[in-house]
């Protein structure tokens, strides 16, 4: 696929159907987050690709309650969109619930670890939430949802799981310096998948020179 | 370009010249940005495009210290490196020391801004540095950097400059709220640009099922 074609359909597909991906093309999906670049060419981060059945199912079973309890919230701020944003939000609530009760069978769950022992991360010291160890991750995580669409795989990047950090370090048996940042379930979409995407005007995104 | 391609050869450019972009392009470049996925699709990111001489100056100023501290642990590093890797970390090293003293002169310099208030951290209360906030600005990040990549243009994603976020908040009028995360001289390149990248295989990236 062209790039921006890739980029601009790439969607959060959340509905994800049972069946098996082929080898090849998750090798190249795979492939697709190594290019990715990483502070120092340290390559800090892994994928723990989780396709056996009670490992998936143990995967849900720890994400459903956090999804669960992101629900109210969720639906509290619907009451202050507007009507596009609320109409698509509620279709993303709905295909979020799918999600919970059906991340056992998509045929792959990527789940991205990282060290941050191998990372320089320059806000650790500052007096607000670091993300900069992120920068040396995320850049995979996207790539790997933009291989997936250029595979016609659906994909959703998730960080609920993080919650559950230590049940997930154990079930994936993961070394003591490795945690868990993103969990990507991959699979062929159920209904449309990718496609046109809500996003703000980037002159809304975009200043020159000052705030 | 098409997507593998644009991937597989994006590389840090740290040679850049002074000559100036096209609005379109630049246009262009900061879409591909806006159609990151965000938790939430909150898009919690905005990017301060600096073109200002004095502006770029004052960035490169901040910068170059940092740049400077940086070299001697580099270097030791380098004594442990295989040959291949040894010699492309020199090179790379050389780069960052053009661009250290040549920022003030690329066209320009995007600096990503971030809000904490509007993410959700689900790794926020672990014993172990946060990197979470990062889901919702690096792939933004990650789309500028591709698009760079599909125009012709050299860029590299920085993070030494978080070191002298105070700084760089009052150079750039930013809100209390926003921080910053990324700061991405762009500009076209000095030598080839973007081309072959050094990566480990995905097998030595991916696992199955466990560690």
């Amino acid at each position: 696929m062209d790039l921006y074609d890739a980029m601009s359909t790439l969607r959060a597909v959340r509905r994800l159907r049972p069946d098996p991906i082929d080898e090849e093309v998750m090798e190249r999906v795979l492939t697709a987050a190594t290019w990715a670049p990483t502070g120092g060419n340290t390559q800090p981060w892994r994928i723990v690709a989780v396709t056996d059945p009670a490992k998936k199912q143990a995967l849900q079973d720890l994400y459903s309650p956090h999804w669960d309890a992101y629900i109210p919230g969720y639906e509290a701020r619907l009451e202050h969109m507007p009507e596009d944003a609320k109409t698509s939000s509620i279709k993303a609530m709905e295909a979020g619930n799918y999600l919970a009760s059906h991340m056992h069978e998509v045929p792959i769950i990527a789940v991205f670890c990282f060290n941050p022992k191998l990372m320089a991360i320059t806000d650790a010291e500052l007096n607000r939430p670091s993300v900069v160890g992120g920068g040396s991750v995320y850049p995979a995580v996207q790539n790997l949802l933009l291989a997936c669409r250029n595979e016609g795989l659906g994909c959703v990047l998730t960080t609920l799981l993080c919650y559950e950090e230590e049940s997930v370090k154990a079930l994936l048996n993961l070394p003591e310096d490795w945690y868990t940042c993103a969990h990507v379930p991959i699979g062929y979409p159920v209904l449309g998948g990718h496609g046109s995407i809500r996003r703000r005007d980037m002159k809304q995104m975009v200043r020159f020179n000052e705030w």
